[in-house]
C-alpha cells in the first residue's frame, strides 16, 4: 500500500533497486499535452547516477520506455506507464549484508512489516524508486505550462553541512542551478561545497543538507482549507523522499522567533493585483495558493550508507560490523534536486486539476 | 473536497466558525472500543477557548454530543458522527471587517478560490474546525491503548519566540504537560513563557514557538514504504494545522549539519530485542516505525490577528487599515497542544490497522 | 468503513435508525449553487416514511437542518453537513427481538461482521440511512442544472411483482410520476398496483418490482474507460440500496438474447449533432455518455419485514419463530424512487466535474 | 482517472491494444504469499484469443513478465507490477476505419470525452485491458486461499442468446467448465451453444449470453453495509467489464416477482453453525456476506464487431457504412469467463482484507 500519490493526476510507483525494472503508472493525465521521451529523459538525466564525480558512480543509462497513454506525442488521458529497467544491479554485492541490519537503513523495519525483502539491494527503499516520481514530474510540468503561461519550477541546494549558500529565491533561474554539478546557485558556496563533499567521501563519510524549491506562476486560489492544504500535501510529498527529515515553508522554523507585527504579509496593490508586501507566508495561506511564490525548503540528513565501520546485529541477533564498500552518495542533495522539483510539480498539478473540477462560475 | 483525512481510520470534519456547528465524522473505527462522553469532553476541554488567562477569552463550552455510532458505551463499527454547537459566535463584530482582506490570514485565498465567503467569522479556517479533529483524535486513542498496551502519547511545547525549553523527550508525561497553562514541562522555562505572552498581548502583538510531540509503545512495522512513509503522514497532519509552516522528525533540520556516522542511529540488541543506541531517526527507517519512540516538532507562526494597526486592501482592492479589536489568542501554542496529539493519535491509528490488514501470517 | 461514495462530489453518510439521528456530509460542491432548505426537504418528503396508505406509517417529519457550507442561500465550497434528527423511535418494540436473527435482515451479518449491533432498530441497514443520499442528491440535481441547463433525471415503477406498466421512457415527466402514489406514471397499472399492495399488506406479506430510472440533457464524454465507467458506478449506487437485487443499462439482460446485427445503435446526424437510431446501449458506450438518455432499471426484493411467521434461530444458536408487529412498507418501491433518483444524481454529477478538471482545452 | 479499482488490495490498470503493452500495479497485496509465473499465465491461457475455434483467431501470446513486488517466488508486500506486450497488433487494418464511428463501440464516445483516440484498435476500450485484471485476480485468489482454506470461485455460461443451460450452482467445479470451449458445464447445452457460435459467425453476426459466479468458502461477516456492499462492489466490478449489461445476486429481478414469504431465508443450524434454508440472497444480507455460496450474475450483450455492414458516420459528421473485416469474437462469453472470476477474487479479496483491519478482538 501507499505506493499513489495525488487525487486526480494521480501516479503509482513501483519497482525494487533489483529486479525487472522500476516505473510509474499516472492516471488522470488531461488528454492532447505534446510529450516527448526527450521530456522525460531530460529530468531523469539529472537524477541519474554517474552523472557527476560527486554522485554515485553506479552506471545506470535509465532510459524511459512509455509503454502506454501517448500516441502521435500527444497523451491520450489514459494511463501513462513509464518502465525503466535496471541495468547495473550487483546482488552479488549485497550477499555479505542478507543476515545484517544496516544502521539508519530500511532492512530492519522492512523486516518487521513484511517478514521478507529482497536483499539484493534498498528494494523499495532504494532511490531507484524515484525514478517513476521524477518520470512523472515531468509531465506534470508539461501540464501546469499549458495552465499556466507563466508557470516556473526550480529548486536548488542552499545548504550542505554547515556551508549555507547566499540565494535570492526570486530570481534563480534553471539555468543558474545547473551550473554547478552540485545545483546550487551561489557559485562560491558551490564550489567550498564540493570540496567538503569529496573531502567527505575520502573520509568514508556522508554529510546532508538542505534544498530549497520555489514555483512561480500558479493562480491564486489552489489548495484546499483544511487536509489537503497546498503546504500539507508539499510537506507530505517532501517527507516522503528518502532520507528527508524535515520540511519547511516560508518563514518555516524562523517564524517561531518572530511576532505577529512583523510576520504578517500586508496586502498591497501592485502589477495590477493583490499582491503582499512581504512573502513569509511563502505563497499560502490558509492552506492556498495567494499568487506569490511558492517557497519551501527541504532538509536531508546524511546519507546512511558509509564506509566507516558501524555496530549493528544480525537478523539472528547477533552484534556484528559493517563498513559499506559499494558504490554511494557521499551527499544526496545534488541527485535530491530534480527529485524535490518533481514532487512540487506533481502537488501543484494535482491540485491546479482539482481547483478546475470546482469552478463552475467565474468569479 | 480534503475534508478527509486517514485511509482505514478515516475522519471527515465539517463547519464553519459561525453557523449550526462544527463536528467530524469517523468511519472505520473499529467495533466494541468503549466510548465515554468523557473521553472525548477531556481532550475538548484541553482545546477550548477561555480555559486561562493566556488564551483567547472567547467562552465556548464546546460540549460535544455522539450522534450515531455509539451504543451502550461501546463503538458499533459504524461512523461515529460528533456534533459541537456554536454557541458564543458574535457575526456583528466581524461587520466592520466584511470588506476587507486581514493579513495572513485567508480571506483573500478563499475568495480567490470560492468567490464567497462566510464573513462571519474565519469559516473553515477558523480554529474551531480542529474541534473534530480533536474529538476524532480522542476516540483514535482509545484505539491504540486497545492495540497497543504500552501505547503513550504525548505533546508539549519546547519553544515560545525566544525562550526555548530543556525537556527530554523521553521522560515527559501527561501530567507534566497539564502543569502549566502554557503546556511546557519545563516550570522555569514556563514560567518565563507565560510572562512573555503576557507582555506581548499588552503589546497587541503575537508570538509562534514549537511543538514537540512523542508517541511511545507501538509496534515496529507501521508506516508504508514509499508515499505513505509514517513521518509523511505525519507531516501532512502537522502542516494541515492552521498556523503550522514547519514540520521535523528525530534529528530533523539538526541533520544537515551532522555527519553520517554521528548521524546513523546504530543497533544492539536491549531488553531483549533490536534496539539503536540512539534516536536521530525519531523512530523511523525508511518510513516505517522501528519500536524507538516517534519524535517530532511543529514550528508555529505567530498569530495573524493582532491588535496593532496594519496595512491591507478591501474586497474593491481600495487600502485600507485594520487592527484588530475582538477576542483572540496572542499565541496559540498552548491551545495546540492537544490539536498535534490528536492528529498525531490519528495518524498512528491509521496506519496500525493499515498494518493489521497485510499481517496475514506471524512471523 | 464504506460509508463515503464519489470521487469529486463526496458524500458520507452517518446515523443509526435509533440515536441521535441520520445524517450526511457532503465534500466538494462547487461554491456559489443556490441551495434553499425546501430543496431538501421536497425530496425527503417524497422518501419519508407516512405520506400515503401504501407505506409504512412510522412518522418521522424528517426535518433536515443545514450545519454547514451553505451562507446566504448559497454554497460556501466547504463541506455541506446536514442532520436529521430520529424521533419516531420506539426502541422497545424491538426489545423482543434483540436476540433473534430476522430472516433476509442483517441481523446475522451484522452479529459476524462486528460482534455488536444496535439491536433498538436496522441500525445502518435501516432505511433511514437513505436520508442522507437523498438530501445530497437534490443537492447535486442543483449542481447538475447549473452545468447541463436541459438536464432531466426521472425515476418511476415499472413493475410490482406481476404488474408490468407501460411506460415509454422518452417522455415520462415528474409530474407523471408524482401522480399516483405507487409512483407508476401508467395510470392504469398503478391502479392494479395499489389494490395488489394493499391486498399483500393484509397477508402480511410483501412484494418487490422494479424501478427505471432516465437522465436527459447532460453532454457527451462523462465517464471513465476502465473501472469507473458510469454504468459501473450506477450498479454499485443502485446496488448498495437496501433491498436491491439487480441492475441492468439499456438493453440489460434483454441483450443476452439480441443478435450484434440488431443490437447495436447505428449513428447519424440529428438536430445537428451525433445522434444514434436506437438506444440499447442505455447512453454510454465504453462506459462514457453518448448524448443519448441514459436508461437503467433496478430490482428490488420484497420487503424482509413480514407479518407472517418464520423459522429463525436466537443469537445463542436456539430454533425460534418471528413474526413482524410493527409498521413497515409491505413494498419499498413508491419510497425507492427519490433514492433511485438522488444516487443517479450523485454518481452523474460526480462525473461531471470530474470531466471538468480534465478538458483543460475546448476541442 | 477511474483505472484503480479495490481499497487495500489495490490493482491499475494500464494500456491500450496496441502501442508497449498492457499490464498492472497491484498495490496491498499481503507479503509471503507463493506466486509462480504459471499461476497467473493460467489464468492468461484461459483469457487469451486463439485457444479455441469459437474465439477470435488474433494470435497473441500474452506472456506476462512480473517486473517487481516478487522475490524468490514469494511477495514482498511490495507493488506487483506484471507487462504483457502487444505482438500481433496490426495497426494497418484500422487505417480504413480511423474516421469512422463504429456502431456501439467507444469510438464516438471517447472522441466526445478526450478529443483524441489511438485509432489503432480499441484503445483502453479493446479487451485486452482485461488481461492485468486477470493476471491480479489470480494473485487475489492465492491470497483467498491463504485465508479461507475451504475457499473456491468458479464462474461459468449459463445462457447463450436463447440457450439456456440447466446448471446447479452448488456443485460446479473448475474442472467442469473447462471441459467445453463455451464455458458451460451443462455439456448438452453447451454443443448447441457452440453450434449456435459457430453459425452466427458464419452469418457475420454476433451473440450475446449470461455468466454465472460462485463463490464459496469465505467466512460471515465480509462487506460493509453501506455504499461499499459486497454485492455493490461485484455489480460495479462486473458492470466495468467491456459489453456487460446486467448483474443481479441472488434471486435478482426474480426476486422482482416473489412474495416476502418466499423469498426470504429462514435460519437453522446446519453443521454445527448458523445457516440459511435457500439462498435467494445470493450469499449477501445486507451488503455482508452470510457464509453461505455468494452467486450472481452478469448479462453480457451480442459483441459490438459484426462483419454485417451498418450504417453510422465520419468523424466529419458524414454518413458512412461499414462491415468488420478482421478477427474478432462473434460471442465473448467463453473468454468472458475467467474474466469474470477475475473480478470477483479482487472484490472478495479486498474485503477480505478491510475485515481484518477491523477485527481488533475475537468474538
Amino acid at each position: 500500500m501507499g505506493s499513489s500519490f495525488g487525487q486526480l493526476f494521480r501516479i503509482t510507483t513501483f519497482g525494487e533497486s533489483h529486479g525487472g525494472g522500476v516505473g510509474v503508472v499516472i492516471d488522470g493525465c488531461p488528454p492532447r499535452i505534446a510529450v516527448s521521451d526527450a521530456d522525460i529523459q531530460r529530468e531523469l538525466g539529472r537524477r541519474r547516477p554517474g552523472q557527476s564525480s560527486i554522485v554515485t558512480q553506479r552506471d545506470e543509462p535509465d532510459r524511459a520506455e512509455i509503454l502506454s497513454g501517448v500516441f502521435d506525442g500527444q497523451t491520450l488521458g489514459t494511463p501513462i506507464a513509464i518502465l525503466v529497467r535496471n541495468q547495473d544491479a550487483d546482488p552479488e554485492a549485497y550477499k555479505k549484508i542478507v543476515n545484517i541490519f544496516r544502521p539508519s537503513h530500511a532492512d530492519y523495519t522492512y523486516e518487521a512489516k513484511y517478514g521478507i525483502r529482497n536483499w539484493q539491494g534498498g528494494g523499495r527503499a532504494s532511490a531507484r524508486e524515484t525514478i517513476g516520481r521524477v518520470a512523472a514530474g515531468a509531465i506534470a510540468r508539461l501540464v501546469l505550462r499549458k495552465m499556466f503561461p507563466e508557470f516556473d519550477l526550480v529548486a536548488y541546494v542552499t545548504q550542505i553541512h554547515e556551508v549555507i549558500a547566499n540565494i535570492n529565491s526570486r530570481h534563480v533561474t534553471a539555468a543558474d542551478v545547473e551550473r554547478t554539478p552540485v545545483r546550487c546557485p551561489d557559485e562560491a558556496a558551490a564550489k567550498i561545497m564540493m570540496q567538503l563533499i569529496d573531502r567527505i567521501r575520502q573520509q568514508g563519510d556522508s554529510v546532508g543538507g538542505t534544498i530549497e524549491c520555489v514555483v512561480r506562476g500558479v493562480d491564486a486560489g489552489l489548495g484546499e482549507p483544511v487536509f489537503d492544504k497546498l503546504e500539507a500535501d508539499l510537506a507530505k510529498a517532501m517527507l516522503s523522499l528518502p532520507a528527508t527529515k524535515g520540511f519547511e515553508i516560508g518563514s518555516g522554523f524562523g517564524a517561531t522567533r518572530m511576532t505577529g507585527s512583523s510576520h504578517n504579509d500586508q496586502f498591497e496593490m501592485r502589477d495590477g493585483r493583490v499582491r503582499t508586501t512581504t512573502n513569509y507566508s511563502g505563497g499560502v495561506q490558509g492552506g492556498i495558493t495567494n499568487g506569490e511564490d511558492i517557497v519551501f525548503r527541504v532538509a536531508f540528513k546524511p546519507t546512511s550508507t558509509i564506509a566507516r565501520e558501524q555496530q549493528t546485529v544480525t537478523t539472528e541477533h547477533e552484534p556484528a560490523s559493517i563498513a559499506a564498500r559499494g558504490r554511494h552518495d557521499p551527499c544526496v542533495l545534488p541527485r535530491g534536486v530534480p527529485i524535490v522539483e518533481a514532487m512540487a510539480a506533481l502537488v501543484v498539478c494535482d491540485h491546479a486539476l482539482r481547483q478546475r473540477a470546482m469552478m463552475l462560475q467565474s468569479k
